[in-house]
């Protein structure tokens, strides 16, 4: 049994948000009213933000039918941000906040990137003899996080996609013209987790169901390949259904397309248009009529189609996160681990948060068929149970009714900063 | 009483599918077995096409979970087309297909542009001496159909605009930045009905909620207004959701962004990019971040979310058609009706269909507040009944289950034809 550490604990989100991000919260909180080591349960607003502007609000004052709703919510209640703790001073500043606030446990909700943000504050905490215990809780639609089996947040974009694939294809097959060829813009940066998953949309052993074509970053992409590709799709049905990550590189590793030159405040490129750019070679090498449709910000918001298993797990590591904790670890990542049998089971655990900062979890490549634009039966044994199950979000006046935080403000003791 | 006209009848889509466009068919089909004077209930493959080509299917010999299941599955189950009837061959072709296979109800479901297909028909018929009722059903989610109070397919793509609004809304919420503006790009062609209904995101009685700046082709756009907005929003909020119509125009009437020169085969203009183009605007002259979605074919595809209004009402007009046909009307629109009551209420009528060919219902210009960006309360009053309730789809291994129908051809009679 671990030493008891009585304090207060505090959550904050990173990155962009998911359709069950906010599942987690919800697990934090519900788990750690449990533990009466556990003083106050309080929330850093806008994330590092949060944390640097002292920016608490009280999570145990919320009602509890808000708490409950965050699992069902999109978007990141606490709100959140792509800022990064950038100096040696913003660090001390954090410990500073967490001791004027008596933080004990700090549960850091974000993707392998911003996960470095919670491994570096429970490395400095152990330096200035600071007990505090940090614990790091996965999520992005990327599904890019090592270490765990899969991320929460990814079943849902993949429900979404899946689910929207399948519309768009039953649209354009209707439409009964031999030369219809339709795009989907899919996120997922660097690797092809969230355009594999459009396959979904395919019923078992029909492999020539839409989508007919899938582009992932993990195959080098080639404009011949690629028009020879839809010529024979358009020969054999009525229409192509194409589905592209929107990080397509070639065979130098070069994007595809990237929109502007600008990067965003973490310094990733702005991706994106790789829709765009097939459109205008089908139009002009193909002869045949393309249309565009880029979900965007839909695939990680779309909480009115979210998987019940994700925002299960999602509520799940959450719970775990603060069981971890209480029981004395720190500095860990907690993970999903697949169980072993032919059915489908999960369960949680625990990895070293360095081990996962700037690390990146690739589509194996052995799961894409030799044609590189379809996924063989070990993605779809993957991928099909992270997608069972519907969420029941209510509905008030025809639209989904989201929960909101009161938000009620932790008063701030010391003087502000300037990050 | 009307006289007994006994013979087969024969149902046909036309243009873009809607979410509930099939639930138009399960209408007919239902109602049509009630009346004995109807001998064969027939489908025409890919609309005027099937016509040409005498390319039908007979719909009393699919299953009837089949046919249940028309009611919430996107695309159009029969097929649909672009084409129109050009060569007066072309009608007589009609005519003799109708002929040999006694068709003497015909039941057009299309928008008032394809309309003109259907009151052709009626008056070839008359002049030939050849029995035959004409009915038109309608659809579309441009709601641009003259006549009728609204348009089935419309409620359903506004319940998904509007949800999917408000989850991208919260995300970008949640971003905290104070320089991001995103950008939904909406369809409607040359009205600003689907745009407008973005608004039902926002709560009752808050004029500020998201989303902020709603631009429609009701109201000329120009560079100069639209930045403008864009920073009072920013200023204002921490983030700013704009909703732009694909066919926004200038004082001249011109279209603001074309895609290509391009036109599909009926003559239009291929209309999109506007978004992208928002976005140059903002990045350039505000220096804020901008992000687009373009739903593309999803908005009238999302049958997932469909509203239980419209799918009831899609069903409702499908079976109002039967009934007046044999009741002996023909050459008229099924429309619908809402009465005058303070609690909605809805039921068919009837129109000339000559009344309806060529002519676009657009938005009230009254109902666009003096801001030229939002609507007032008389657009809520008239479109939030449309969003009311959810159809339940079932899912199978995590996706909706959409029906698929047999289709049992119908034995030809006749020589082809080369349109």
């Amino acid at each position: 049994m671990a030493e008891e550490l009585v304090g207060n604990c505090l959550i904050g989100q990173s990155g962009g948000p998911t359709a069950v991000i906010n599942a987690s919260v919800a697990g934090v909180v519900a788990e750690a009213l449990n533990h009466s080591c556990i003083e106050e349960v309080y929330g850093s607003l806008n994330g590092v933000l949060g944390l640097l502007n002292e920016d608490f609000v009280d999570l145990a004052a919320e009602s509890q039918q808000a708490i409950r709703g965050l699992r069902y919510t999109p978007g990141a209640a606490l709100g959140t941000c792509r800022t990064k703790l950038k100096k040696p001073a913003d660090y001390d500043r954090v410990l500073e906040v967490f001791k004027a606030h008596n933080i004990r446990y700090y549960f850091h909700i974000g993707d392998a990137d911003s996960q470095e943000t919670a491994a570096k504050l429970g490395e400095l905490a152990k330096a200035a003899a600071y007990d505090l215990r940090v614990i790091g809780i996965p999520k992005t639609v990327e599904n890019d996080l090592p270490a765990t089996d899969h991320c929460p947040g990814y079943g849902s974009a993949l429900k979404f996609i899946g689910a929207t694939v399948k519309e768009l294809a039953l649209d354009a097959d209707a439409m009964g013209q031999g030369d219809l060829v339709t795009i989907v813009e899919v996120m997922g940066r660097n690797t092809g987790w969230l355009a594999a998953g459009a396959s979904l949309a395919k019923r078992r052993d029909h492999p020539n169901d839409p989508p007919h074509l899938v582009y992932l970053p993990e195959v080098p992409f080639t404009n011949e390949k690629f028009l020879d590709d839809v010529r024979r799709v358009l020969k054999r049905e009525k229409h192509c259904v194409v589905v592209a990550s929107e990080g397509l590189v070639d065979k130098d590793g070069n994007y595809v397309s990237v929109e502007t030159s600008a990067t965003d405040t973490a310094g990733h490129a702005q991706l994106g248009g790789v829709g765009e750019f097939m459109k205008d070679l089908v139009e002009s090498q193909v002869g045949a009529k393309a249309r565009v449709a880029r979900l965007g910000v839909a695939q990680r918001a779309a909480a009115h189609l979210a998987s019940k298993t994700d925002a299960d797990e999602a509520f799940l590591v959450g719970q775990a996160a603060v069981k971890a904790a209480v029981n004395g670890e720190s500095d860990k990542l907690v993970t999903l681990v697949r169980g072993d049998g032919d059915n489908y089971t999960c369960e949680t655990g625990l990895s070293a948060l360095t081990d996962v900062v700037g690390n990146l979890k690739k589509l194996p490549k052995e799961w894409v068929n030799e044609d590189g634009v379809s996924l063989n039966f070990q993605f779809f044994r993957y991928a099909t149970p992270l997608i069972q199950g519907e969420v029941t979000v209510p509905y008030d006046n025809g639209l989904p009714a989201y929960a909101r935080l009161g938000k009620e403000g932790v008063n701030k003791t010391l003087p502000g900063y300037e990050a």
